[in-house]
């Protein structure tokens, strides 16, 4: 999107299906995302907001799963999705640290949108998912600020960038730049399309290990061996959006299937890495003040999930390729440098 | 039912909900229960069976959820309902070292009112909970046959004792006689009244904890506290009907309140325990050859769920008493005694 | 604790076990409560931190483990403290939308004693739970600032107040005023004396379901009965701390067993409440710059379980009932008023 | 092992790290496997034993743990090793129907072997896996007796075959011939080489998505393509054993990376597919009748995990390719037929 070159541009194609229109989580209808991009010397940091819907969140709730792939993370509102099976507010990405001043954010936009939060109803679950930029971006010093996440939820469209922008302008992703990617799939289920999109925050993984539909690069790039680091730290965030209509236990076994992705372009799911996937459908919307006792819903036809199962594959797996592929080469704290993975494709898929 | 005296019919009333009309767990339509009990010396165990309806399971399942309560159990077929949500046999209760000649007497069942499984389709996932008998039956004998499983099934039906019959036969609860019990409540949703219906097998507690609507058995009989065992042991089943729509995580969220009964009847759910909560909804049937990729379900408005919670924390609570105050004093193995809670009822609710 | 009068002045005694000294979770040697209360009008909040050792808790953790009772809250740092078994950081309690803001000030307050944080290791994972005190706070205010995180941690002592102080200013349970409270016991292992302590932070329950040691509040009370809400609203967090030697596993376990208490003080744990039981043993330090790749630990025979897990179920349900009748009648926010349990316990115990 | 030329023997080099000394979970000191094996026209089948030490299990336990990968599977004995983290019986593995009856063997060897079970201690906790072999294999018939498992415990040495023996008789794998296969890797830990071996019983996979150290098959052979099947089925089970002291929380973040290697061979982790990893440590032996109330472990320094976590993602991906080479052409039930990986490598790797 945004003309930016993405994986697929260089020959790459991950899995047999169809992507959507715009290859992109937003195929999903009325999804939107935005980014405030901080890009400063040792300030390399940001926020992203995926808005699930345009109405009002709390108002008409959409359901949601969530799996931990690897726990070692901070991202908050995940234990009430896991109970309740909803979202009500948008989904924030950011940096570790910056956590608590995004979650006050993002309260503060729900206040003012719901006058009855906290006085004639309950309180609100912000979601907020995080992964550590420290290599690239002075994470101590918290840049983050309640207006970026304002701005980042105001500037949500169906166009918007991957890459180096917003929470991912930090990220690091196979000792590579990370950072924001997407990808979609198509899947026929009776007579009717529906879709399946996916963002990452990517920001795990080590050099050495980076697969590229199937080729490994440390045997096509000699530089890539020698940089090896120890250990393989950071984490990944995956935002999993679709129109099926699903319970909340078929969801989560989707969401259990991004972690072929992981395995796919290398990782080995390291210790140090926060590893969430949440996901929604659009296809409900569970109202807050919903009246009637039994509510008409429908779900997926358990025999026909496998297909599902592989669209949120290949979609996270491309979703992850394009978060490196459109990220620039990046300078931040302490001088420290993150090539770009547009530096070396044409040597590991031609090589 | 069948004419045994139950605890209310002592004058002990759990909670404030209204029981229907069998106060069972086959108030909710469709759902049969059948017994066979060996009762003979040192031979005190048997088999209970839960039938969920009276089709095909295999071919229209039940929604289903699971929850282990404490794992010191060997019950079978709960990963795959956790997976799947679905419930596809008669539900087979008897003593844990008989769980491997019940599940391949359920699999016979299911075998031969199915030509397809193994064949044109999969296999077939048999649900067998049990409970350990050992102090008053020979269980190491395992006097279980095929044929008892088949007896139990066929004899089920709406109309069942409680107390020392069928997988209750061996069983002790908080150093009485335990057994099966069953209770339901009704819950209104709307204009439309719903029931809730609980069976247990119970095996767990000390005596000296027993309480009973808030009255501590060991603060009225002496006997009582003289005789108390060291540790907590045995385990407890608990069947949860019911035909209210509800997804499978908002059955699992119901199913987790069945503790509240262990709590409210004396246990501190004990290390040796396999406690395990097991729940299915009659609202749909899943088919196990849909040919719709999507399918209508209903679901409960969670605001309403409150209620259900009480109903099924109601009805285990008096379920559990009415599988002690409905069962025998009785002898087995060794001599092993475990007298009835009828002897001291009375004692405990006038003291 | 501080001269106020507890459950135990009136004569209701939780279980058979002994407590410690305190009856505190102060008697585990090295924890530590500290208080910030807001309490002026329409602010009724505050700040609870409970620091697990005296030293720095990110260089040297404590193995921890986390249960989720209900997980429809928004406590923050659970996730990490499941994949990793650690706690890293001390635990603060507070209301419902001030976790973004302590999050944050508890972050900074861990970068100032901890100059690698972000720059030569990793980040760090606040802890930080929560309830709702709307009825009384004017939680939409978010009144609760950094400093007043400092100064709770701060003031961390080993004698502190119970009731209506810290987070638990503007909390409410069973319909009457709720807050903080805390109990321990004593289990003996072998020739040696352990203990196990338990802090809630109280915010739930139904003021027709309180049930006081075996007594059902409602049969003794007529005002009781006619006040009833109609939802179980509002949430628990129960902090256990123990010197005893755990893994990981066996910490869950327990965790698992303060369940037991909420349904002993009457609560059927309803759809509305976030109740979080935290707990961490002090037997070991977990080095962040460990050395040796193989540390040498202690863990409980499972066997001996069971006392610990009526420990636990004691601690909490006395814990509860000392948060409630510790804590004085408040009004607070648009008049809302909650009575003190103060003004019921003669009429409920002896009634 | 047993002169089978395995994978490594053509060129195929999984990862980075060395294998022990057998390259099989026998590497591990103290584990033996035995298989007993039904071979004869619609008859494929049999029985795969691995026993974790020489001793008395049921006296001396090993800690263990379990994570379902997808639970579409009828194992049993999961539920109390998650519960109580450890394993007190052989593990058995065979085909899907014939749980019941090998379940009723282990207990029946266990008894014999134990006179206290049942009379003056608990009952036993049979850990039996399986994966179905309906393609191949009359499983109806339940062709697999009680002697086979007791022959296969009595045969378990530390050389054994892999490949269509034992319980791998019936099994089919990326639309290949699967089965029985292991592989180990060596991991320095200070100045010590411990082991971590693993056991797959390789039931899994469509054939068009096999893919092998990064090499897609179906690009290399155009017949793959076409005999692709709808829908991923069948199951895989991972045994993993090592000599590294770990606790259960570490073990079970161990055998979260198993899943690696479904991904890495080419798998979604389809719906139909039953797939558990079971893993346990020799470091420790858990004594039925500890005396001591505490007992000294020791566990693994978290910050060396992410080589284990390598090392049993490579030792998997092998073990499953070593389950396809060794496994001979079969032809069975009606005909089926499975088809060599030993006769398309040439033309993957080399193609």
């Amino acid at each position: 999107m945004k003309e930016q070159k993405r994986i697929r541009d260089y020959g790459v194609i991950i899995g047999r299906m169809i992507p959507g229109a715009k290859n992109a989580i937003t195929d999903v209808r009325g999804v939107k995302v935005g980014h405030y991009t901080l890009k400063n010397g040792a300030i390399q940091t940001g926020v992203t907001a995926i808005l699930p819907h345009n109405g009002n969140l709390f108002q008409e709730k959409v359901m949601a799963a969530v799996h931990v792939i690897n726990g070692f993370g901070k991202s908050i509102g995940t234990v009430q999705i896991e109970e309740l099976g909803t979202i009500e507010t948008p989904i924030i990405l950011t940096n570790t640290l910056s956590v608590g001043t995004v979650g006050d954010a993002l309260v503060e936009f729900m206040l003012e949108h719901n006058e009855d939060i906290g006085i004639t109803t309950g309180t609100v679950n912000p979601v907020v998912c995080e992964c550590n930029d420290g290599y690239l971006n002075d994470i101590r010093g918290r840049h983050v600020k309640k207006e970026h996440v304002l701005s980042a939820i105001q500037r949500a469209e169906e166009e918007f960038q991957e890459g180096d922008v917003g929470a991912g302008t930090g990220m690091s992703c196979y000792g590579l730049k990370g950072g924001i990617g997407t990808a979609s799939r198509i899947i026929s289920l009776g007579k009717k399309d529906y879709t399946l999109g996916v963002l990452v925050l990517s920001n795990f993984g080590r050099k050495e290990d980076l697969m590229i539909d199937g080729v490994k690069a440390d045997r096509m790039i000699k530089e890539v061996q020698r940089e090896a680091d120890n250990l393989e730290k950071g984490s990944v965030i995956i935002i999993v959006a679709t129109d099926i209509p699903l319970t909340e236990r078929q969801l989560k076994r989707i969401l259990k299937r991004t972690s072929v992705a992981l395995s796919r372009t290398g990782s080995y799911v390291g210790n140090g890495s926060g590893d969430i996937a949440l996901g929604f459908t659009t296809a409900h919307r569970i109202k807050h003040y919903e009246k009637s006792p039994i509510v008409t819903v429908e779900m997926l036809n358990e025999n026909e999930i496998d297909e599902v199962f592989r669209a949120v594959a290949e979609a996270t797996e491309e979703a992850i390729l394009n978060s490196m592929i459109c990220a620039e080469r990046t300078v931040g704290r302490a001088g420290h440098t993150r090539a770009s993975l547009k530096e070396y494709i044409h040597e590991i898929v031609n090589g």
